[in-house]
């Protein structure tokens, strides 16, 4: 049961364009916090061959930091050094390719010039000065150039594409749970819920994020810093605090002196997202009591949820669920989610759901 | 994530012991519900050879129906169908052998007659009439006999041997919730939580246990059968309707002709569960709401929960648990569960914990 996904440097040199596109996402993820406000994008190029036959991999490569070279530019620099690159190869690649100078060279005339003879790319690119513009370069330079998306690309690609479409960012709640759903009893006691691998992987989501956000009643009650600690930082999330009231001590963890910068705001949610978007941040955390978390719910902000649920049982119907959005006569009228991923942490599981919204939700 | 378990009998044809072990436990769970009150279990036969080494497989059994011949004799019998059985071979096995003749003759003897050299028993006997029996025979002839439990071997045993020792059946609570663990919202409706597939394997479920429980609430609420349909009945379950005060309807499902046993009753749980126990039952199935399920919970009588989470997410705090025990004032009074499995259904989870009432649970 839930085995660790294999490294992609570790699969088969032998790939389906579909094998190669799994493959290009989860080199993507990689660089999850590194890229930022860029989109993630990951490329794995294909010897020549019958396009519904596996074939030998000649490159990997994805765009590993905001500034540095693109995707494609990094498979075909991996390829060259394991050897020449015949021309006539496939490029598969999970997002269109950019035809556009921007702070590196276009990788449409990068991988014209290396002599690319097809294109496979996931998602068309959803900036409008783009979309379309690579695949239309390529196929005017005569190279077979088509749209694959995948349920992996879609959500590999949708927080980039959410920023871009409405102004607001990707917004993650996690919250760690009892299997009965709760996080914390009648008085807000909730030490310890999750154990301690599944705490670690919460610092390593917080490594990779633009911001985290919470509640003054959680910064109260639970005197957090919100920091990652312990493992590798991608990107220094700040911190924002909803406190419309004032609470936020001034001794509390979060102010202490060179933590990552700190925001106490009694702006509305919605308000504070299109702020922090605009500011640049692409994926933000929500961990937040019931309160807040259950108004971000309600205002439809909630992208994606992770749900560490450890191995309690509480039993208290006043226990403290881990939203309070308000009342819901029918269970037909419950948000319906989708399970992207389980994965076990000790007796710990950790469920990660998209929350369907619209129809334009990552499939 | 969460692959499909492989099937023993595809399993590779050189196992270590303890791979054989794992082996004989999944074979002895394709018994479930066609041999109790016998205890579960299995057999593999490897070769005679180094202990510490993998060794090709001989032969595999489980005892397949209550009266019928145990899993050392099916093993044995596999294995002198694929051709001779060399002496000196090892007989991995999850329980101790029986040396006595019940409704067969003593396993302890078929081995040592078919020459085995080695035999490695998960389990020892709960029984005390049997209790390290199968062992002093073994060795007084010669036979090296080793003990070696597993956590598998003991949560297969368990069932019975809870039995044994207390009187009691084994109590698997079974509920479908919403991510946020809710089975039904404040007024009730609890329409529609799980899947197709994950309904069907509740019927699958029914069609392994001695009865099925449920409260009057319940059985009025949503007017079940808690029969098993569309799937194969290993054995017929009995159905018992807690109804202190009168509650089943003349017409309700449950009555109708032709179905199961049914009995109402309105003495308390535990009551109820030793009269089961007494009349056979080792494995039951509890189907009830939050008020019937909390009291099962408070007074220690739930072995195993089998929580089918839905992608959905409620949100509302008056939502209904699966379980109403008691008020729980700190997060460390939560009642601790051990992960059994995790399996996917679609997007629904199927998450088995084992209740951790005691140390005696299964480790």
């Amino acid at each position: 049961m839930l085995p660790p996904r294999p490294s992609p440097w570790e699969t088969d040199a032998t790939l389906t364009e579909a094998q190669a596109m799994a493959a290009a996402v989860r080199l993507a993820e990689r660089a999850t916090g590194r890229v930022e406000p860029n989109p993630r994008v990951g490329c794995v190029l294909l010897a020549a061959g019958p396009v519904e036959r596996p074939r030998p991999v000649l490159g990997r490569g994805f765009h590993r930091r905001f500034g540095g070279p693109h995707a494609e530019v990094q498979a075909l620099a991996d390829a060259r050094r394991r050897g020449p690159l015949a021309p006539g190869f496939t490029a598969v690649v999970t997002l269109e390719p950019c035809r556009h100078t921007g702070k590196t060279p276009p990788c449409t005339e990068a991988l014209l010039a290396a002599g690319v003879g097809r294109v496979v790319a996931g998602e068309v690119d959803p900036d409008p000065r783009v979309s379309g513009g690579g695949f239309g370069r390529l196929r005017a330079a005569g190279v077979e150039a088509v749209a694959a998306p995948t349920p992996g690309t879609a959500w590999l690609l949708a927080p980039f594409a959410k920023r871009l479409a409405t102004g607001l960012p990707w917004v993650i709640a996690k919250w760690a749970q009892t299997l009965d759903g709760c996080v914390a009893t009648a008085g807000g006691d909730s030490k310890w819920i999750s154990n301690e691998a599944s705490r670690r992987r919460v610092h390593r989501l917080r490594a990779r994020v633009d911001a985290v956000l919470t509640g003054a009643g959680t910064a109260v009650a639970d005197d957090p810093r919100l920091t990652a600690r312990g493992v590798r930082v991608h990107r220094r999330a700040r911190r924002v605090v909803f406190d419309r009231s004032g609470r936020l001590p001034a001794g509390a963890a979060l102010r202490e002196r060179g933590g990552p910068p700190l925001e106490v705001t009694a702006d509305p949610p919605e308000a504070v997202l299109r702020r922090l978007a605009a500011d640049g941040c692409t994926r933000v955390l929500l961990e937040a009591g019931p309160g807040l978390a259950g108004a971000f719910f309600a205002a439809g902000l909630v992208d994606e949820i992770h749900a560490y649920v450890a191995p309690l049982l509480l039993g208290d119907p006043a226990g403290l669920g881990p939203a309070a959005a308000g009342s819901m006569e029918r269970m037909a009228g419950a948000r319906p989610l989708r399970l992207v991923s389980a994965s076990r942490l000790g007796d710990d599981l950790c469920l990660v759901y998209a929350v369907n919204r619209d129809p334009a939700s990552p499939g």
